[in-house]
């Protein structure tokens, strides 16, 4: 069955965009996923079509209505009732990597791009909306970081990576960086591949890379390096691990 | 003077994708910021043009060749040598909004986008390039990474939002989230907009929003509220605020 992404927009043109091309736009192309983008002017109630007004209590910027909004999110719950509803934002949640394998294992996504200075706050009380962040930083529209998911998603579908490419061993999957990697050539500006990955010595070369992955993770990224540590220690019998606060 | 965005990328015509609408659209147009897309395999050397090759050690799909890789940074750095090369790699430093702010002052960003299995290692080690991650998620290569960066930078260009529009009062300023917005209707489905935001009075109106600010961020990311609270320890005199560990 077809991954159902459905994208509420003010700025459709911008889909699919670097989707429709390499691996997501050959996929799209087979079907493996669709596309469907609903411009969300479709639902303004009034003659000039508008979509956002001035913020309450003043400000810079205007704040896309919510009445509009609810029309288009309703609107495309009754078209796939079964893709759950994000919401683009720079006040949601930090994306996972789990999330994403949780969404390309279900039906499809349906994710609500904001623009100038957001969303009223009510349609996420009246309406069960996914408030999702991409990255600490703040964008012009929630179509940049959208495209980011879909691709995220896109990628795990079944057929879409060869088969030998399973996404299982890649950064962020068990809490870790991925090792880095090398390829030919042997050396390079007087740099080297490391000897033990030439060696042919399956279990080395796989000692090596969990030892760096492990490493790089607690230097690069030591939020992720104390997660992974406070799950270990819920799971595993033994306290491998020294824990600084 | 315009902002110089320089892409590496297999492939090009993912550029500019969703930038090449709206509020970036019309800034490309206008020359705020200029895009130079650089095709990596034109700096292969054999034939074939190959641009990657197995993983040394073994694994699945395929690394980036560092000689391809270098000499496409070179030729960039050549033509742009005031810009910073950042690498879109999960192994990256989780870009901020205060990065995106020194990239946007200044005289523009090489962006190197991987595919497949990533970038040979000694990249890293051979040139100047900065490891940056967007999101804790895995793509199918570094290309809608970029476009966020280059969305997030474009928008705090001069001239490219309104002057009301600054961009300093949102999210992660301050390292903090944005309060919420509301506006018209004054009820939808009977919700409200909070009174006080109706009041006219100002002063009350900035104390709701910045109790509003720090409660959400506290609930909502506590890894910023627990930064955020570092900082105004060490900076303000008091000590206003219980720290748990």
């Amino acid at each position: 069955m077809s991954f159902a992404a459905t994208i509420l927009t003010l700025y459709p043109e911008m889909f699919p965009g670097a989707l429709g091309v390499s691996l997501a736009g050959r996929a799209l192309e087979r079907g493996d996923w669709s596309l469907d983008c609903v411009q969300v002017r479709d639902f303004a109630t009034d003659k000039h079509r508008t979509v956002d007004d001035t913020p309450a209590g003043g400000g810079a910027g205007m704040v896309l209505k919510v009445d509009v909004l609810s029309a288009a999110i309703d609107h495309a719950r009754e078209r796939q009732p079964n893709c759950p509803v994000l919401a683009m934002t720079p006040r949601g949640k930090p994306i996972t990597q789990a999330r994403i394998r949780e969404l390309a294992a279900g039906p499809g996504v349906t994710i609500l791009c904001g623009r100038f200075e957001g969303f009223d706050e009510r349609i996420f009380e009246g309406r069960e909306v996914e408030e999702v962040a991409v990255g600490d930083i703040v964008l012009s529209g929630g179509e940049p970081a959208a495209l980011m998911i879909l691709d995220a998603c896109i990628r795990l579908l079944p057929g879409v990576m060869g088969a030998s490419d399973s996404g299982t061993e890649e950064s962020f999957e068990e809490g870790l960086l991925e090792y880095p990697q090398f390829t030919r050539p042997v050396e390079w500006e007087g740099r080297r591949i490391p000897e033990v990955l030439r060696s042919g010595d399956h279990a080395k070369i796989a000692a090596w890379r969990k030892t760096r992955a492990h490493e790089d993770t607690r230097l690069r990224r030591p939020d992720l390096w104390e997660r992974h540590g406070g799950v270990r220690d819920l799971s595993a019998s033994g306290a491998q691990q020294d824990h600084k606060e």
